[in-house]
This record gives C-alpha cells, sequence and structure tokens, in this order.
C-alpha cells in the first residue's frame, strides 16, 4: 500500500505516471494452485483420449498409451520428454478460435482433485485482491506465466479481469491460411517462438509490453530474472514472492525453509537468500493470508 | 463515420463492446512517407559510420564500404542480402535502453531528402485524425508493421500517441543478462522472432493482442492478409488501403490504375480488385485528402 500511496501521489517524488504504471504476475502458484499438477497439464492430458479419437494409431504408441490406460502411478512418471509429446499433439493442429473453445468447455467441466472445483476457483483471494487494488490505482495488470499464452488467453479475462492483450506466456507461432470454405484462419504450431520462464521473462515482457515493470510478482526460481529486471529499474520498484508454506490450507514445498523440492515452483533457499538481500518481499501464505480461496468461510 | 456510429452505439445491433474495439494500422505508406525509403534504412544507412567507428574492420568489408562512401546511386543498388549484412550490423549487438535512445536522438537530427523534415513530422495529417477519432470513440488503436518493433516503439508515443505495448513489428529476440556492474539488461540479438508482413501480420496480432481487430488500414500487399482476416470477423468489420496516387503533393506509386511498381508499398492490380471485391475502401491521398501533412498551409 505504501508502494501504491507513493507512486500514484502527483505531489511525490516517487510519482509514476499512468502511462507507465505495469504490474505483472506469474500465474501458476502465484494467482492460482499449481498441485498436483499445472493445470493447463491436466488439460493436456484429458484431451489425449479426444486426440486419440481423430487418430487412433496414437492409442498404442507411448505415452499415449500410459496416458489413456488411466494409471496415475504411471502418467506422473512420464519424463520431459514423453510429455513434450503430449504438449504437441494437444495444444497444436487446431485453429486459434477451436483451441480457445476447447479450453473453454474443459474449464466449465474438469475439477481439482483435491477440492473437486473448478481449477478458475483456485485462484487465490489475496491476490485477487491485489490485482483490482493496483487497477483501481491505474496500473494495468499482465500475466507473465511459463504456461501457454493462448491456454490462459481463454479463460483469464473472466477468472482475473485481465484482458488477452494483456497475457505474455510461453507463446507457439502460429500459421495463417484458409480453411475449406476460403475463409482465413490461424493453425497453431509445434514450434515455440518464446518460452516464457526465468530470462524469457523479461524478454517476454519487452517483446509484448516494451516497458519495465515497477511492480513483479512471482513464486519461483523461474520468476528470478522477472523480479530482478522489474527492481532495477529507477525509482520505485516493488517485487513480491508468494511462498507455499501452507500444507493445511493449500500445500507446503520448495527447499526454502526446509520444504520440500518439487518440479512445479522450486522456491530454492538461493531464491530466498535474493529475495532477502534484494529487498523483496516474501509473502507466507501461512502467515500473511487469513483466507486463501474465494470459497473459504 | 458510420462504422463508428454503428459499433459505439449500445442501441444498435451491431455494437461492439469497448474491450473488443481494436484498430490495426501499418505504418509505412499508411501513416507516414515511405519514399524515397523507409525511414528506418535511412537510419541503419546513417548508422553504418558510428558502427565502423567501433568497428574499423567494416570499413573496408562490404557493403559497408559502399554506404561509407556515401554514393547514393550505388546505395541504391545494394541487394536485399547487403540490406540484412546492415540491418544485422546496426540494428543489434546493443542493450534495447541503447538502442531506444539512439534512435529518438537520430530522429532529432535526421531530416527527409525532399522536404528536408524530420521523418516524424511526415505523418499523414488524415491518418492521424482517424487515430484520434477512433480513440475518441473507444478504440484501441495499434500499428502492426513490417518495420522493427523497437524501432517504432522510440517514437510511437510522440508521434501517434501509440504506447509500446501496441506496437506490433517485426521482432528481434533479446538475450537477457547483466552488465559489467550486475545490473541485468536486455540485449539485441540477429535473430528475427517474427517477421511481420504479409500472414506475419495476422500471426503478430494473434501473439500480441489475441484478438481480432474491428478496423485495419494498410497501403500495400504486405497488409493484404492482415485486412483479410479483419474483414472475416463477425460483425461490422472496417478495412481501408491508402492509394499514392499524388505525384505532386507526396508520391505516386503501385502498379494499381498504372502507376509504377516499386519495392517498398506495392499496390498490385491484385490488391486493388481484391479491395474491390471485398468491400474494403481504398482511399485516394489525390481525391480524398484535403491536405496531406501538418505542416502545409
Amino acid at each position: 500500500m505504501e508502494f501504491v500511496r507513493t507512486t500514484t501521489d502527483a505531489s511525490s517524488p516517487r510519482f509514476v505516471s499512468t502511462e507507465k504504471r505495469i504490474a505483472t504476475f506469474d500465474q501458476d502458484g502465484t494467482l492460482w494452485v499449481e498441485k498436483p499438477t499445472v493445470p493447463q497439464l491436466a488439460y493436456c492430458l484429458d484431451r489425449v483420449s479426444a486426440v486419440a479419437e481423430k487418430k487412433p494409431e496414437l492409442k498404442n504408441v507411448e505415452p499415449f498409451k500410459t496416458v489413456l490406460s488411466g494409471d496415475r502411478a504411471a502418467v506422473a512418471k512420464l519424463t520431459m520428454s514423453d510429455l513434450k509429446k503430449i504438449l504437441v499433439a494437444t495444444l497444436t493442429g487446431m485453429t486459434t478460435d477451436q483451441y480457445r473453445a476447447d479450453v473453454k468447455q474443459w474449464l466449465v467441466t474438469a475439477k481439482d482433485p483435491r477440492w473437486k472445483k473448478p481449477y478458475n476457483e483456485l485462484t487465490y483471494q489475496p491476490m485477487q485482491e491485489v490485482l483490482k487494488y493496483l487497477r483501481a490505482n491505474g496500473y494495468r495488470t499482465y500475466i507473465v506465466s511459463g504456461g501457454g499464452q493462448d491456454f490462459i488467453r481463454a479463460y483469464a479475462e473472466q477468472t482475473y479481469g485481465i484482458p488477452p492483450e494483456q497475457i505474455v506466456g510461453s507463446m507457439g507461432r502460429t500459421a495463417y491460411g484458409y480453411d475449406k470454405d476460403g475463409k482465413p484462419i490461424l493453425t497453431k504450431l509445434p514450434e515455440l517462438v518464446l518460452n516464457d520462464v526465468d530470462a524469457g521473462k523479461p524478454e517476454g515482457i519487452q517483446l509484448m509490453i516494451g516497458r519495465r515493470p515497477y511492480a513483479a510478482f512471482g513464486n519461483s526460481t523461474g520468476d528470478r530474472q522477472m523480479l530482478e529486471y522489474t527492481k532495477a529499474g529507477a525509482g520505485p520498484r516493488l517485487a513480491m514472492l508468494v511462498l507455499h508454506d501452507d500444507a493445511a490450507r493449500e500445500y507446503a514445498y520448495g527447499p526454502a525453509q526446509g520444504l520440500p523440492d518439487t518440479r512445479e515452483g522450486t522456491f530454492t533457499q538461493s531464491l530466498y537468500d535474493q529475495a532477502k538481500k534484494s529487498g523483496w518481499t516474501v509473502i507466507s501464505m501461512k502467515n500473511d493470508w487469513k483466507r486463501i480461496f474465494a470459497f473459504e468461510q
């Protein structure tokens, strides 16, 4: 609140003009739950059966065979190379319009395994409040996520009030062409334009925004460079990291403070040390958040 | 005006909600003069001497030797391969901050050879009026140009009132790193993320905006796909092409209506025919524009 007060007070030497008020937010683990797996991966796994209906030859080919078997333990052991094959098969080959419609439809029916709720109800209430508070003070809020840009665009306007043009994510190339009626279409290709994690986050911010943020929020080592880049700007800059230390109400993970390491959302001791040294605020979910989800009493 | 009236009247069945009001504009030849060469190429040619100061070995290597000779006729004959070498040498290797500062500085001193004015005074007054008129009616105006995104960002806010995040251009990759003091920097690499012409325009719109425009403006075959894509959307869509047919007040070029063909801004007969068939409006600079530049009496 002190950051917002000082940057929006026209009489303050630290005033920031409205057009420069940019705040960037990681998504998975920062705005919504990323355990036991990031929702986009759940989508991809759910989509394998639909893809296999259209391409039956995949049914006997790994890793699709394992996914179709429904053996959760085996699915959890899939390698990065397996996952890449699944991403390519489920996220490319369709038009951008088809893809967006399919993600929207999936979100209506898919449920998180722990809370049995649609994934987009598992956003963090305090972060929703931060988004609204910043916007009420003239900040434009962006998502800057390692997740797929088009995936996030399918629900971010409804879920966070963040429009498609303010979603910076991992970007796939599209190919312009025409359908059989001669109507222009954009087809999603299996080629990554930008992998929006680590150094890719400031690179993605440059590509899509062209301005350095004044505030940045993350929860893992994948956000380190975005926070460094944000803090390195002149004048007041805010950097915050969400620490998942509440196993009872959500999850506890990351080696910082002796929590276990995980594939998604690694919060290393080195990141924790850098945060403390650099004036980044570490948010303890356990101690700092009264309520985690809107649906809690 | 009929398009704006119908899309902004809440009682109209063709009403378009504010968040969807996107208008895209090509730059070179649509918003400002692109003859005798696009201003960005003039910048690159001017920058060769500064580059050669730092890398003297280039002084005796083609195509740099020719550029440094000042022989305009020889420079005009450089091949695309030569030009690519010049673009790489002059547009990459520096940080994004250095580059932006350098372009800003260049624009203060460089002059167009015909009017002897800074390039950003050579914008078309009627197009400036269209930009303002659309914005006054809730439209967000974007530039979607084959020119370099970072080049346009250096002046578009001042010149057109269009902020950096609304510039879609040919995009170069950047590399995140640290300067000798450990400060984060983004260095411009000689690698194109997206070539924002032809099919690249709707692809760039998808990448950066994620919404289909309701209005699109261009002047050449490089804008064809952007206009097709725009017009293919449901509801009212506006597509307009500027025809350079006024040799006295500006230039006349493009095979349409028997005008000469040129490298920049080719307006072919086939584009003209498609425009007439598809309900795109062709703007005659000669007949439709009372005044071309703001500085005219």
